[in-house]
């Protein structure tokens, strides 16, 4: 028997004993190290995706394990490997796996949403999802390479390059990942954020930040970029004055990355995009070299991993990790699901 | 003397002689044929530019002509030639223009708007804008070379590609040169236009069009593209109703070009641009590389410049020529300004 925390509905979780389950051909189990509590998983709990979660069911998609077991026709991997996985399975056969964009599949299976996660001792996934982990890297570290990855996906589908100025509106841990991704290709970034307590992590890895209710942000960029503009804001605040601000702030041909998921429409300057070729470009999780690129920063500490954990708790107190990170005041909560020890 | 057209304000122009600007160093006097009418220019006759054409003024920027008189320290170019006229003038200094965008530069000039344009017999321009014509190309059709170059740049800045399916929402003159120059470069193509009339023009020169109050567009671009979705949509009708449109017409990866000036900020689904990693892309005027491309489409006849010229009015009938293309049912209409005889 192993354990798994079970999101019941209502905002309930349930831990409890279950049979681990035995990898098949092409699949493999993992003993789960740790698992990190994102924003979707907060949404879930919240019941704002029961139309995709059915109850019981465990979550779970920012992960660190190693190999417990291998099915059949499973090479290149070994018992006692580190890893992390992709938590996405595609058709191959719609028109975006035809044109090669599978990770936005007309079908995607989002694992740890759409079919079991890795809230639990022992998860079994398809070999293909699974992306090694250098031995070396504390597999605290390794359960923040899902989310560094969704920044560099970002990043790069901003084409950001050396030299460049970087805004992010927004200093929750996407923003915190992006600001230093960005740092990462040469970039200078600026951090905007509300929450004191938020601007001052940022400022503790590195971010410079702004506090937009304090500041004139336009004036402040166009100063710090001799009156250009920003070349790319990455919108991740979701609201609707984050998306006018952004526009406001690009120079001429810069590029706003649509990060946050907005639920309704915004209102977008189109005559401002217009007036300054401005574009705005849409990005949504990541390929396989976004985890390759995500390891390698984690890794040389570009991206500070270690930093960016707040907490750690037992599998057990799943209910408290859940309202730890609501009460606000943590960047990344993990759950401790037992391999590492 | 030679004769001029002047808007004077208040929807009126004055046609009357006027002294030839003899051209200065670096400039020539050109004998101008025709200058085509165009959207902009029935703006500044309703008086919505008066903050930037200062009546009494002489507009006009879609022209073809000869080269009448150089100045001094002009090389290049000689009397007679047949030319048309880049009518952009940038300031070389500002952040737009040291990034290589000279053509939306911060301080950027449109002649014809910002200075004296071409309806009018002889126009002194500066010698750097001049782009010359075949010798064997109607004088004609040398007036919708701007145009043209407008919808080359759209077009490139699109990346669509041989193969691709296009949409463009509305068939009004620049509507219709993005269909050909899109065909131009291989793609499909298909015209949403509510007036039957212009839909007729556009079948005319070969171009699919549908009725978007009569058909379902999005089923019918899903059936045409194995339920892909469009790969670009050209948003040329300026309504909200046409960005709403455009998002739910896009394949994944698709790319949404905001041709048409949007007054207003437009409700656009971010959440759809998202989950598909749609991109929004602004466009304005062109670059030098737009009108040498668009010299080549009107020349080799993808772009049919004769049957897009609906008549041809002489200068000191320009009342009458606005008025023309107001009424609707015309695509193109030119001013004869005289040297074409
Ligand atoms: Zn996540
Ligand atoms: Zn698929
Ligand atoms: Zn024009
Ligand atoms: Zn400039």
């Amino acid at each position: 028997m192993t354990r798994a925390a079970h999101y019941m509905g209502d905002r309930t979780f349930v831990v409890n004993g279950v049979e681990p389950v035995p990898p098949g051909p092409g699949q493999v189990r993992i003993d789960v190290a740790y698992t990190g509590i994102c924003g979707t998983d907060l949404h879930v709990m919240h019941g704002a995706m029961d139309h995709r979660v059915h109850a019981p069911a465990v979550i779970g998609h920012e992960m660190s394990g190693r190999i417990a077991e291998l099915g059949a026709d499973v090479t290149g991997l070994a018992v006692g490997d580190p890893v992390t996985v992709i938590p996405l399975e595609w058709c191959g056969q719609c028109p975006a796996c035809l044109a090669g964009h599978t990770h936005i599949c007309h079908r995607l299976t989002f694992i740890g949403v759409d079919s079991a996660g890795s809230m639990q001792n022992s998860w079994t996934v398809a070999a293909g999802t699974v992306v090694p982990l250098p031995p070396d890297l504390p597999l605290r570290h390794g359960a923040l390479i899902e989310p560094t990855a969704v920044a560099v996906h970002d990043v790069r589908r901003s084409r950001l390059a050396a030299g460049e100025h970087a805004v992010v509106i927004g200093a929750g841990p996407v923003g915190l990942l992006i600001g230093k991704v960005a740092q990462s290709v040469g970039a200078s970034v600026t951090v905007l954020e509300l929450d004191p307590h938020r601007r001052a992590v940022a400022e503790e890895i590195g971010l410079s930040t702004l506090d937009p209710a304090a500041v004139d942000v336009a004036a402040h960029v166009r100063e710090h970029t001799g009156d250009a503009g920003a070349d790319v804001v990455f919108e991740v605040s979701g609201s609707g004055s984050g998306v006018r601000l952004a526009t406001d702030l690009l120079a001429v041909r810069g590029r706003l990355v649509v990060v946050a998921i907005h639920p309704v429409p915004r209102e977008v300057d189109l005559h401002r995009v217009f007036w300054r070729e401005l574009e705005v470009i849409g990005v949504r999780v990541y390929a396989h070299a976004d985890f390759e690129e995500a390891v390698r920063l984690v890794h040389g500490g570009q991206v500070p991993a270690g930093r960016l954990i707040s907490r750690v708790v037992p599998l057990d107190e799943v209910a408290a990790a859940f309202e730890a990170l609501e009460a606000g005041g943590s960047v990344k909560v993990l759950l401790d699901c037992g391999a590492a020890a």
